[in-house]
C-alpha cells in the first residue's frame, strides 16, 4: 500500500461556495438600481484549513487548527489583517475540557449559533452585536465539558496596548443547557477601550431552541450597551424556524430587528433560506432577504446605504466542502 | 494500511521554476548594461493548488480549484490583488460539460494555447492582447464537451461597479475543431469601461495548428481595438514550430510580432526555447530571445524601456512539478 | 487500500507554538510597566512548508520547499515582503551535495546553529549580526557532503539593483568540522550596499561545542564591521551549557554580550531555557531572560527601548509540530 507521504497528524481540509445575486437599491450615483452580483456564498463560509490532534496518553490530546477565509469571487484569502483570520491555534484538550491559546473564534460563536443565524446576512453585522460571533487575537479559551446537558467557555483576548495593562482586553463568558429536545444559551462579554479611557463595550444575550421534529423554534435576544465611539444601546432580536423537508432538502425562516434605544434608527429583516444536498458535501441553496431601514439607520448589505432605505436580495448558489 | 488523513477529496499539487537569467540592455541610468538575475522560470509556471472532483451520481461531477502563484526568486505569493489570484471556483461537470463559477481563467487560456507562445515571454504581455490568458473576478465559464472535434466555451465576468450595471463586464466566446493532425481555434471577446462611458475593447485572434509528426507547425494571428484609455489598434502574429529530439528532449521557435495601426512603435521577438527531461517531473530548461522595438516603442522584459530599444536574453533553468 | 490522493511526492508540515510572556519595563508613555502579552513561542518558530523529494536516478534527487512563518498569537502568515518568507527553492542533491535556487536560508543558518541561540531571544537579532541567520531573495545555495568530519557551504544572492551589477549582492561561506564530540564552524560574509556605492557589511563568525555528555559546552564569537548606514564595529559572544535532564526534559544557559568598539552602547543579556517533552512532536517550553544595555544603547524585545534600560522576560508556552 502506497500511501500519501502527507503527515499523518494533519488534516487538510476547506469549503467553497458561490452565489449568483440579485440586490435592489445598490448605490448608483443619483439613483438606486437593482444590480447582479457574484458574490461568497451567504450560508457556507468559503475557507481553508489544517487541524490535527495527537494523542499524548492518560487521556490528554494536544490540538493546532489554522483557517483561512477564501473568497472566491475574486481570489482573495484571509482578511487584510491576516492570512490565518479564521484562527492559529494550539491547545490540549482532555477530560477537563481544553484550552486553546492564539488567534481563534470567541466561544459565542461555539455555542450560540443555535439561536441566531450565523455566516452571512447574520444579526453580528450590526455594530453593538460583533462578539456574538468573532475573532480575537491574542487570545485564550476554555470549553468545558458537556456535563449533564451543561457547557460552557470562558474566552480572555489581550489587546496588548502599551497605553495601560488592559487598554483593548476582551473578556467572555457563555453557558448551555440542554435537554432532549431543548437547549438554552446565555453569553455576556466586556471590551475594554484601546485608548485606556476605561470606556468599555457590554454584551449579553440569551437564546432558546424547541426542537418539535418537523420543526425546529429559536429564538435569540442580545443587548448592547457602547461606550467606545458614539456611545449607543440597543436591543437585537432573531426569531427563527427551521424546517427539514427531508433529508435533503429543508428551509427556515428568521425575523430580526435591531432596537436602537432612544431613537428611531432601527433596522430589520426576513430572510428566507432553503437548500437541496446533491450529496453530503455538495449543496445548492437560495436566500430571500427583505430589509428594511427606519429613520436614519442606513444598514444594507451591498451598496452605499441611504437613511431609510429598503434592500431585497435574492440569492442562488453552490456549496462545496472537502 | 494506515494512510494519510489528507481528505481524500482533495489533491494538493504545484510546480516550482527558476532560471539565471542573462538580459542585455538593462537600464542604468544614464547607460544600458547587461545584467545577470535569477527569475521564476519562464516555461513552467511557479504555482501551488489544491483541486478536488465529487461524483455526484447520474454522470454528475462537483469539482472545485484553489491556486496561487508562488514567485520562488523572492518568496511572494499570489498577485497584489488576490493570493489565491490563479483560481478560486466551484462547479459541476457532465455530458454537457462544465460550468464553473467564481475567479478563474478564460476560455481563451483554456484553449488557445496550441498557437501563441503561453507562460513568459509571451504575446499576452502586450497590452491589448491580455485577454488571449488572463483570469477574471466574479466569473462564469461554461465549457462545452467535445462533440465530433468541436470544443468551445463562454465566459462572462462582472465588473461589479457602482456607476452602471454592465461596466466592467467581460464577454468572451472560443471555439476550436480537432481533426488528426490539424487543429484550429478562433476567440473574440469584449470588455467595457469600468466608468460606465460605453468605451469598451475587443479582441479576436485565429490559430491553427499541423502536427507533421517530427515537427509541428503553429500559427496565430490577434487583432486588438482599445478604446479604454488612449485608443489604438493593432495586430499580432506569432509563428512557430516545436520539433521534439526524443521522448525527453526538444526545442521550439517563435516569431512574434506587435504591428501598431497607423504608427511605427512595433515590437516583435524570436524565442527559441529548449528542454531536458530529467524525470516526468523534472526538467531542465532554456529560453534565448531577440527583442526589438521600433519607433517609440518601449516594451521589455527587464529594466526599464526606452524608445527603440533592443533586448537580448539568455535564460537555463530548472523545473519542478508536484 | 483507500489512500488520500494528496500527491505521493508532497509533505505538507508545520508547527505552532505561543508562550505567556511576562515582560517588565514595556514602555508606557511616561513611564516603565510590566505586561502580560500573549506571543508566538520563542524556542520553535511557528510556521507551515511543503517539501519534497525526487529520485532521478543514478543518485540524482530534485528537491523542493516552500515554508511560510505563521504568526498564531495574530493569525498572520509570512511577513510584508513574502507569503513564503521561510523559503521557495528547487535544486538538486547528489554524491556532490546539493545546490538549490531562489528564496532561501544562508548557510550560516543550516550550520552555525550549534554555537549561538537560535530561534527568537538570538544575537542575530543585534544590528550587524542578523547573517548568522537570515533568508535572502535570488539566491544560490550549494552544500557540500559531509567528507571525514568536514562540512561547508557556498551562498551568494544577487541584490538585482539596476544601479550597478552587483549592487545589493551578498555572498558567504560556511566550513565546519566534527570529530566525535567535538566540533567547530567558521563563517564569513559580506554584503554590498543598494547604492552602488561601494560600501559594505562584512562578518566573520567562529564557534565551538563539545558534548561531555552531560554537559554540552558552546562557544560562539562574531565580529561585524558595518560601512552601510552609519558605520561601526562591533564583536559578540555567545557563551552557553546545554543540559539535558532525561530523555523529555533539559534546559540550557547562555551569556550573550555585543560589544560596540569606540563606544560604551553595549548590550548583553542572560538566557535560561528549560523545556518538557509530552510527546515526540509536543513540548512545553519557558525563558527567563536577563537583558542590560549600557551607555545610549536601547536594544529590547518588547517595547519601545530607552537609553540604557534593562528587561526581564519570563515565559511559558507550548509548541506543536505536525
Amino acid at each position: 500500500c502506497s500511501a500519501a507521504q502527507a503527515q499523518s497528524s494533519v488534516t487538510l481540509y476547506g469549503a467553497l461556495g458561490l452565489d449568483v445575486v440579485s440586490a435592489s437599491n445598490v448605490y448608483t450615483g443619483a439613483t438606486k438600481k437593482s444590480q447582479l452580483l457574484i458574490e461568497d456564498n451567504a450560508i457556507v463560509n468559503s475557507r481553508i484549513g489544517l487541524r490535527g490532534t495527537e494523542d499524548l496518553g492518560g487521556g490528554l490530546n494536544a490540538v493546532f487548527g489554522l483557517e483561512s477565509t477564501v473568497h472566491p469571487d475574486t481570489g482573495t484569502a484571509g482578511n487584510t489583517s491576516a492570512y490565518w483570520n479564521r484562527g492559529a491555534f494550539v491547545g490540549l484538550t482532555g477530560s477537563f475540557g481544553s484550552i486553546k491559546i492564539g488567534h481563534q473564534w470567541d466561544v459565542s460563536d461555539d455555542l450560540m449559533g443555535n439561536y441566531f443565524v450565523f455566516a452571512y446576512y447574520s444579526p453580528f453585522f450590526f455594530s453593538g452585536f460583533g462578539s456574538l460571533s468573532n475573532y480575537y487575537d491574542n487570545a485564550i479559551k476554555y470549553s468545558s465539558p458537556k456535563i449533564g446537558g451543561f457547557e460552557g467557555g470562558l474566552f480572555y483576548a489581550l489587546g496588548e496596548k502599551t497605553v495601560s495593562g488592559s487598554a483593548g482586553n476582551f473578556a467572555q463568558a457563555v453557558g448551555t443547557y440542554t435537554a432532549g429536545p431543548f437547549s438554552i444559551g446565555l453569553v455576556g462579554d466586556t471590551l475594554k477601550a484601546d485608548d485606556g479611557s476605561g470606556n468599555k463595550d457590554e454584551m449579553w444575550a440569551l437564546g432558546a431552541a424547541y426542537n418539535f421534529g418537523p420543526v425546529k423554534l429559536r429564538g435569540g435576544f442580545a443587548r448592547t450597551d457602547v461606550e467606545i465611539g458614539t456611545p449607543f444601546k440597543a436591543n437585537l432580536i432573531d426569531v427563527g424556524v427551521d424546517v427539514p423537508f427531508s433529508n435533503v432538502a429543508g428551509m427556515s425562516a428568521d425575523f430580526v430587528k435591531k432596537d436602537v434605544k432612544s431613537s428611531d434608527d432601527d433596522t430589520e429583516y426576513v430572510r428566507l433560506q432553503g437548500y437541496y444536498r446533491l450529496s453530503k458535501r455538495t449543496s445548492l441553496n437560495s436566500n430571500l432577504i427583505f430589509l428594511k431601514n427606519s429613520g436614519n439607520a442606513d444598514f444594507v448589505w451591498y451598496g452605499d446605504g441611504s437613511p431609510g432605505q429598503k434592500q431585497t436580495i435574492f440569492t442562488v448558489g453552490i456549496t462545496h466542502a472537502f
